[in-house]
């Protein structure tokens, strides 16, 4: 399970990190708080961090719930899959709109087994001996 | 507690199909990414999205809170309560404004159950026998 | 561990509490739903409840992994802090977008040592002794 926290750990310092970039983006782009569009170099950015917002949702029950049902060391290997999906997504979108198709599939992709596999490992935890 | 496990999931893929959702809403409306307004029909399934994600994040670890202090069976009963609610709530702002009221008091109602249980559960717990 | 859990339902209640206040700001300043712009001052509320969002994915895995690896103690006195700093936060960017830093870092700082602190009390419980 330590594998697991760590790798939770990472993704949210991961998010942070996308805040702290919209943070810049607000003063690159010259979009002062509290408005979030305006201009779409910054509203890509802002878009990054909401999105990661709403996979995080998914991401951090599935991946305690699989780890618990399922495998820990399955679930923290889907882990880095995301991380590193959520890198390519942020680095794509934050250029392009239409770059931002490789990395969101390579992080939504572990999300879904995570929920799934915990899924059927819930409801097969459920079934009596 | 696997029953939790098995409703948190299907609240998880719930969230993930209103998701779906926006993406469709993003092509049949003309509201190409990064943009999240400009078509009121549009706003109203990505408010959908980000409502149920402001519900989830309270939903979320009440559900567990409740499970763990007060009792696994009425936590996951007040889950799906909350899951018939955010489907009610989705079916109906997605047509106007002003049928969310419904759907939203029956998915708002067991996340305060959850939060105010499991609040006194914790507080009761921490008292010496 | 219950004090834990009654830090992390009063922030939740602190978040609904937010929520709230969105709606009230939606008659105060004729902002109707789903638009979620228009009005700086309705803007300012709505940013309130959407960052606090953002700060709760990242506080509510950190206290628990925190609680877990370092100590629960010393969670639930950082989770205070950081139900003072939302709360100043709130109050402050309700009034003046200029108004919102000390708040933000007084409920940021908190989440970082959490994180920060999990992360490598995570890592160290992985080394084999």
């Amino acid at each position: 399970m330590p594998f697991v926290s760590a790798v939770v750990t990472l993704a949210l310092l991961q998010f942070f990190w996308f805040g702290l970039q919209v943070g810049r983006a607000r003063v690159r782009f010259g979009v002062p708080a509290p408005a979030t569009s305006g201009n779409p170099d910054f509203e890509r950015v802002f878009r990054v961090q909401m999105n990661t917002l709403e996979q995080l949702v998914m991401f951090l029950p599935g991946i305690w719930i699989f780890a618990h049902y399922v495998s820990a060391y399955w679930a923290a290997g889907l882990g880095v899959v995301y991380l590193i999906g959520r890198a390519v997504y942020a680095a794509g979108y934050s250029k392009a709109a239409n770059k931002r198709g490789l990395g969101f599939g390579l992080s939504a992709l572990p999300v879904m087994i995570l929920l799934f596999g915990g899924l059927i490992g819930a409801v097969l935890a459920i079934s009596p001996r």
